[in-house]
């Protein structure tokens, strides 16, 4: 499988990580075998080669921060656009996972749609296109006859796509309702322990949790893109950002989280979809709730079914590997139906 | 699909309901259709119509704790035996339904044994072969190229062994420890709530959740079983119950209960399988464990993956419909590895 990185931050540098020490028991347990052929990023340059980049020296000139340092080979390229690796049709599987850009979802939506025409699949940890054009983009990959895989969106690798969409076939999920953003859990985790809100967030921003302006966390954002990619992912709706209800942990106090306290409760930021919407709201949880008890930057999910009653998983929503995994995860999918084609059936039913 | 039911009690009637009831969803959704041909029951007798027996009849009957009042319908047979029903060879997979058997998992194994030989899959809500015997019945079924499912072994339709051996694929899985038999969970909970452990226990049994004789449950053995099955199923493993360590929750006292409470801690009956063995043994936790806020009946697991960290899944582990849908789980894998049979690739790799 050839592949093509958009941005090689730390979902991209987890794939390649994974793709290098795991290329053994992946070819072994699996049959799948990936190379990457193209990474283009804003910040450290663009490389392509149709016979494979080498892995270990990505990640190495990535850590200096740019590909300049990376060793000429016969065939390297360093001038190409995003528009010319896509077009020049190569790579089976377009790898999104520049920055999320909640406002246009661009310059991710351009060539996601550029990689469709292509007849490459995608595999997405950019929030952006899932959340604000998933009807668009469906459309167009089924017309194609391609695979669009999000796995990374929503909890990074813990399997919440997965789990809704393929594990619990046969089951009607009614609502889905978590905790998806990991900063502001960790945020109002510290204030239980007696720490102000600025406090806290400070610490959040010393941990590498929040960003230097964590408005997209802190007001909800974060939580409403992956809100957006359930609803429309789970329920078949065809919502946007303002549709939705937002609001965020800014407002809450340590008056606020002592009283909840006091009463056999917790705040935990919560968001939520079900066939008709969805918010983000923080909400004050009885301490039996599942969700109660993630603490941290732990993220976690609560499927309401009619058969099952609620399902709830809980991992991590974040991390190098754990969001590398999420996009392999995809890649893995993607391989079983390349196989398919490749291997029509004999009789078609 | 053509159903062999061996048991028709909360599993297969929480089976036949949905089969009856999700009827259309099933056909439109999953190009699933299936058709209970034949029901073996130690106690209600036995029924057998190759051209499919009725659902709601079949379930009135059983209602009425007997299948003398299912009505008569042509080619309707009341006289055949399970070894019968299989050697006809006209079903597609045996759903073995029937109690189980943690010392021989007899007679179930051996009706195993008999379907794989005749050709048929294997559906398990039965303990006991998959718990005994999972290296020798795994071993006949690749032999005959069939599928041994036991979606409904481990906390019911809660897609525990989807989860591990699905959704997972990529990651490897280091261990598994759980709250994995809902009636100690049940009595632990109410322990600290401030009752004793013979009223706790009785409050169980007037729930229905423990039995009569309440040993398999109260002294670890349901759990010890599903620890098996994981630590075969997950680890390749060849344990067998000696090789466990098991012990349950009779010896815990109330004070025990408040010591650990005064402690931040509760204790929970860990059912725990690693690739080197497993136990069965009462844990104090920490209440930020995920497993701790696990209360009343639910069961969960936590899987500790090299990639992912732990990942925590919550939800039921028994009831009607919970357990029913297990088994179509498993029904629809089974369909997928049926089709393809039906339509082998035209260059097979």
């Amino acid at each position: 499988m050839k592949l093509l990185l958009i941005g090689f931050g730390v979902v991209g540098q987890g794939l390649a990580q994974i793709l290098r020490d795991k290329a053994a028991e992946l070819k072994s347990k699996h049959n799948f075998t990936a190379e990457i052929i193209g990474v283009a990023t804003a910040s450290k340059g663009a490389l392509y080669r149709s016979s494979g980049l080498d892995i270990s020296a990505l990640l190495q000139a990535a850590e200096g921060g740019s590909f300049v340092d990376f060793p000429d080979q016969p065939g390297l390229r360093r001038d190409m656009t995003v528009r010319e690796m896509i077009m020049i049709g190569e790579a089976d599987v377009l790898v999104e996972a520049s920055p999320t850009n909640l406002e246009t979802a661009q310059p991710a939506l351009d060539f996601c749609y550029q990689a469709l025409e292509a007849g490459m699949h995608l595999a997405l940890a950019n929030k952006g296109p899932v959340a604000l054009d998933y009807a668009g983009l469906r459309a167009k990959a089924r017309a194609k006859g391609l695979l669009m895989r999000y796995e990374a969106t929503v909890m990074a690798g813990t399997p919440t796509m997965r789990l809704a969409q393929d594990a619990l076939a046969g089951c009607e999920i009614r609502s889905a309702r978590g905790i998806l953003n990991g900063t502001t859990n960790y945020i109002l985790t510290q204030m239980e322990k007696g720490l102000s809100y600025d406090d806290a967030l400070a610490q959040a921003q010393a941990q590498g949790y929040a960003e230097a302006d964590p408005s997209g966390d802190v007001e909800g954002w974060d939580a409403a893109g992956k809100v957006l990619i359930l609803a429309n992912a789970l329920f078949g709706g065809k919502l946007a950002m303002a549709d939705l209800a937002v609001s965020g942990i800014t407002a809450i106090s340590a008056a606020d989280i002592a009283d909840a306290n006091a009463a056999g409760q917790r705040y935990k930021l919560i968001a939520r979809a079900t066939p008709d919407g969805g918010e983000v709201k923080a909400n004050r949880l009885p301490l039996d709730d599942p969700l109660a008890s993630v603490g941290g930057a732990t993220n976690a999910i609560t499927l309401e079914t009619d058969l099952l009653g609620d399902i709830t998983l809980i991992g991590a929503g974040a991390g190098k590997l754990e969001t590398g995994y999420a996009i392999l995860s995809d890649l893995l999918a993607i391989q079983r139906r390349l196989t398919a084609k490749r291997n029509p059936p004999a009789n078609p039913s």
